[in-house]
């Protein structure tokens, strides 16, 4: 008998990839230029050349044994160590190569950081407004997801909320700064009182409560700024990273958990990792992208054109008179829709071959998602079809 | 507080491992290319220029989007298609691209055939020698291995011993051929044997029981003669693959599912994969590999290396009086041991240089693992020094 549980999973399609799949289809009747094709998440901007150079020369002159062989279990050590001090050069802290665990992507990441402190009916709390693969991610490795409402005014905290939730059966918190959808990069003060509260009730609990810290936008931050570092805040933090983004690399599945040495046991954790990795069917990220990401682990890709495509469209979206909080990073924006039902919104901005997300599936209705991470021109010529939607449909 | 299991589990060392460690310590004492180091199955030969090529023209000249850009769930579609055709090419199969889930080696390939056809607690069936990882493969996906015992005379399958331990909780039976440890090949009657059985019991249990196929050594078979394709043998069969042996890259993390179409529902289970995937953060295997495999997808490395390494241990060791299966394929041989405690044996070889591992860990004791997937002439020096330590220790 096959799984019921995944079979019943794939007539449950989801939200994002339906309206994707919607666009690509109108693409071929309009062509796809035509369709202003916000739904979907995908790096633009090019890989940086060094990248592809590194991954050549790996290929052409590195030693065939460690490009092409098994890599050890807690990954290349050599990775691990460039990883590390990359982290310290610009986070201030004090990895060593044995707290970082390199790991297929973000979410092979995360798959291990809640195996890592969870067991089986533990609850992780996140914050809304959330991607909401976190949803099967926890589930299908039996924890609980614990929601906390989102702070819709600047997509910080709610502490009131959180405090209304927090109880002994938590034993992990799940942030994701710079926020997808939100756009809204945590400030210190947040991350501050975040700790406080963490390490408050660890004691009232008993028990450590863990922060595991999806960072996949960490590089993309706007206005010259740079996004607090989450695990500076707090001991007990577990980061989730994923070059995806930073590198425009989202087809190398590479990324790694780092573990706060501050905790006192992260050499140990990292050998953990190794261990759930057997049950999962992980093993190592491609020995190939280990070996091109640690040469390449100061540089991003030129993501100037995010910001670009930030201020047109903020500007654009105040204009015509949304409430919106300014992104201070990542490639999306999640402002209100303009009437309550954003999956009626939504489906109505489709006539305009404008195509956006509802903020349902995120935890936060009333709101939709724009992923700008599309040609700054094709942004361009979204705002003349945004604002015949908008005059349409809601000014008359 | 950290999962206890996973915490316990790293204190208990694989035995493999502990003497690749031991060979690579002594390596540095006395020099690596003087320890006869037979621990490891890490191919040897190798990597097709035609391989190291397509890697580099899908970097330099292939489509970014493509190369770098997130694959869809269920994997890249010309790749999958690219292993439906070569597949029905060469065993007379009928999948299409929809049978196919490329996935992250074979081990990420099981970690998705086990949650597609058991449910917790549910019974899986292997037969020694076997792969020890199929412990923590089965059990930390909260499955059953049961184990049936070796038929040591040739290392098919008993079938009076299968008999025996079948059940109504059995949803899956794990094969391994050709097999690490012994070398066998199962051959067409063994597979029709097993197939008439399984069919007969599905339906005096009135439920499916999957066969799941693990075939990272397909195609290293010697004597001229190819492995019988399990599938062709029984319709409810899961294949999975790697191509860490055949194309000797085993870091690039790359293989895949095929499900017999004659099963009815190969497709959904293909989308089912993708379901999997979420809950355990495997994702797709990298995209360059994906579309790199595609390209050589009739190709192996030279693998002809390992049949005069299987031929000279063969006759070395019937020479020294070792009672041994000639192996029909892999790159490794399984002999008894010439005393009874496989361990004993194994730790007396170690003071001539001589690295086994001992077949306890492959549920079959009395006998020991060579992997001759090293250097000919390493093989041809370390036969005087077995000769050595057989008759320093067991001709007085």
């Amino acid at each position: 008998m096959l799984s019921p549980l995944y079979q019943k999973m794939i007539s449950g399609k989801s939200v994002i990839r339906e309206l994707s799949e919607y666009a690509t289809a109108r693409g071929r009747q309009i062509g796809y230029e035509n369709v202003f094709d916000f739904s979907l998440g995908n790096p633009s901007v090019p890989v940086p050349q060094a990248f592809t150079d590194a991954c050549v020369r790996l290929l052409t002159e590195g030693d065939p044994h460690l490009v092409h062989g098994y890599s050890p279990t807690a990954g290349i050590p050599q990775v691990k160590d460039a990883i590390a001090a990359s982290l310290n050069r610009r986070f201030g802290m004090n990895y060593t190569g044995a707290d970082i665990f390199p790991a297929i992507g973000a979410a092979g990441a995360l798959a291990h950081a809640f195996r890592l402190v969870c067991q089986p009916h533990d609850e992780i709390v996140t914050f809304a407004p959330y991607f909401s693969e976190y949803n099967p991610y926890v589930e299908l490795a039996d924890y609980k997801l614990t929601v906390v409402p989102a702070d819709t005014k600047a997509f910080q905290i709610d502490f009131e909320k959180f405090a209304a939730i927090m109880n002994p059966n938590v034993t992990a918190i799940l942030i994701n700064t710079p926020n997808n959808p939100s756009g809204a990069v945590y400030t210190a003060e947040t991350l501050t009182e975040l700790a406080r509260i963490l390490t408050e009730k660890s004691q009232e609990y008993g028990h450590e409560i863990w922060l595991i810290s999806d960072e996949p936008y960490r590089e993309i931050v706007f206005d010259g700024k740079t996004c607090p570092y989450v695990s500076k805040f707090y001991a007990n933090t577990i980061s989730c990273y994923s070059f995806s983004k930073s590198l425009s690399i989202p087809g190398g599945r590479i990324g790694y958990v780092a573990v706060n040495p501050a905790c006192g046991k992260s050499a140990m954790m990292v050998q953990m990792c190794g261990q759930i990795s057997r049950g999962i069917g992980h093993n190592c990220p491609t020995a190939l992208m280990q070996l091109a990401v640690a040469e390449c682990v100061d540089l991003t890709a030129d993501l100037s054109v995010y910001e670009t495509n930030r201020n047109l469209l903020y500007e654009a979206l105040t204009d015509l008179g949304f409430s919106v909080v300014k992104p201070d990073g990542t490639f999306y924006i999640f402002p209100q829709s303009l009437e309550e039902d954003a999956v009626a919104f939504c489906k109505k901005a489709l006539a305009y071959d404008l195509v956006f997300v509802p903020g349902n599936g995120f935890a936060c209705p009333g709101h939709f998602r724009m992923a700008y991470c599309i040609d700054t021109e094709k942004v361009e010529r979204s705002i003349p079809a945004l604002k015949k939607f908008v005059e349409a449909e809601y000014r008359n």
